[in-house]
């Protein structure tokens, strides 16, 4: 059963129509100016937004529709994912050019398979014309002590989930022409916010925690620059994705896995044994004055420049 | 002083850190991966997405990057208006060309003063490069009881906010290669979501209510298909912009007026002294059988055809 508002007649509105008929049940109340929640006392309300935009952050001959739209998701539920929040919606707003409306059920397919995945209805969203495709992805959640960036403690270790580099390997093989490996293009496609695993980490004492969007030097100096900290970070110790050299690894965006700051005594083991996917310890953070705040990457002891993480903005 | 919490380096981060300051005390906690709200017990949280995009939404030729990031916040603040919900917050993803880097201050400028003037926060967002100019804006509001579209009663009367057809007018000029008159220009790059009006209507009886994004008579007939309903409008009764018909009036979008059902007894004087703003009677509803949903238009007495409202996938 669908609670969808009823919408009057309209082309613009016949798309609408054909996505929710498409998300059946996962869809909640769209059709409405705004969606409506309800929140459990004492809750904080959580949200964030992320815009997937063709040609910047995704190529159309590297993904189905499918794809691009649970990517676009993902990336936008695991900013929830970085502040320990569950989900309780997703709003999608989105960019169809005339050559994307045959895509547009295919785009609403994955869209509806992240939200499901993450246990959150699609509650609203928007539909416009323009020259290329983009999906802004609203997504709300909850959470009774949220975790942040900034709330690290002097002596935290760094700790990471998963296996790094997987998305860079398959960014590097398009751009050089070539079709990546599966499994290395499996984690640029399909994604997965850590929303559970989040929850896990803030339960089990961690502190502060940041999602690899920018890469994992990239987000660590987000991480020291909220906490004016110093963040240590030993290449040796990256979990680097097979193929992939550690600080390919350490640079490369497109992770949407979490680097949380927790006591050295966190249980790696009990969260492998709960979730099957790695979590470890790459480096350490300490209080600092303001002229050292930053990260140190080192390999084999000796310090070495990380560059990249991905800059809209740069030449 | 501002709490947003620190980024790391990055042009993207540059950029976004110039909005920020630009905004001062207007910004909150923007540099976080979400944004953390706390709720009075008991209410609902309300929220909306909308995109304002280049080519489609407006051109560049007609307004200035102020009166573009007003816009785009206003029109989404006036899905919180037509919920009468109170704004709490305002989450910007911009998809900025290289094109238009130099006027992200005054864009900036824009989202600012319509975020102070409707009392919310700036709480959130996202930069993304793009090929073209793109304003993704999701307003959040909060409502002890939020109004709906689908709460009319058989019977009620059908009221509109202000005057309509100002924006048709300015867009109409636009369009031929005229500049409008300054009075129509302003209603077309400075709405002004109907806040404390919707609060004072919700208040005083009103049963449903829309915001006229789509024009009077497209907006009714989403009205009319979420009550099962048939909706008479007079255009007699149409309070028209001068030297505007009141066909055109009743056909016009971007109005971002208020459009509610409510009992023929509503005090619209009391609301007209209050807001110095008009509040004109313009139809009834009534409770319909499937076949017979939908609105008709009349013109001293005789039905008329109305067509328009804007349809971003028409051909």
């Amino acid at each position: 059963v669908n609670d969808t508002t009823a919408m009057g007649p309209g082309r613009e509105f016949d798309a609408i129509r054909a996505l929710v008929r498409r998300w059946g049940p996962r869809a909640k109340g769209i059709g409405s100016d705004a969606a409506v929640l309800q929140i459990a006392d004492g809750e904080r309300v959580v949200v964030s937004t992320d815009v997937s935009v063709e040609g910047v952050h995704f190529r159309s001959e590297w993904m189905t529709p499918e794809e691009i739209g649970w990517r676009a998701t993902m990336a936008a539920l695991s900013d929830l994912a970085a502040a320990a929040a569950r989900p309780i919606g997703v709003l999608a707003a989105l960019t169809v050019p005339p050559l994307w409306r045959d895509a547009l059920v295919g785009l609403g397919e994955g869209i509806g398979a992240a939200a499901e995945t993450a246990e959150a209805p699609i509650i609203g969203g928007d539909m416009s014309d323009g020259v290329s495709l983009s999906l802004a992805m609203t997504v709300m959640g909850r959470a009774m002590h949220p975790l942040t960036r900034d709330g690290a403690h002097d002596g935290d270790a760094l700790w990471v989930t998963g296996t790094l580099g997987g998305p860079a390997l398959a960014f590097r093989a398009w751009s050089g022409g070539a079709q990546p490996v599966q499994a290395a293009r499996e984690r640029f496609v399909h994604p997965r916010a850590r929303i559970r695993e989040a929850e896990w980490l803030r339960a089990h004492g961690a502190h502060a925690a940041i999602d690899i969007s920018d890469g994992l030097v990239a987000d660590a100096r987000h991480l020291a620059a909220a906490n004016s900290a110093r963040i240590t970070i030993a290449l040796d110790d990256v979990p680097a994705f097979e193929g992939c050299d550690a600080a390919e690894a350490a640079a490369g965006g497109e992770e949407y896995e979490l680097l949380v700051t927790a006591p050295t005594s966190l249980d790696a083991r009990a969260f492998v044994d709960t979730f099957t996917l790695p979590l470890t310890r790459v480096g350490t953070l300490s209080r600092a004055a303001d002229a050292t705040v930053g990260v140190t990457v080192t390999r084999a002891g000796e310090r070495v420049e990380i560059t990249g993480g991905y800059d809209h903005f740069s030449p």
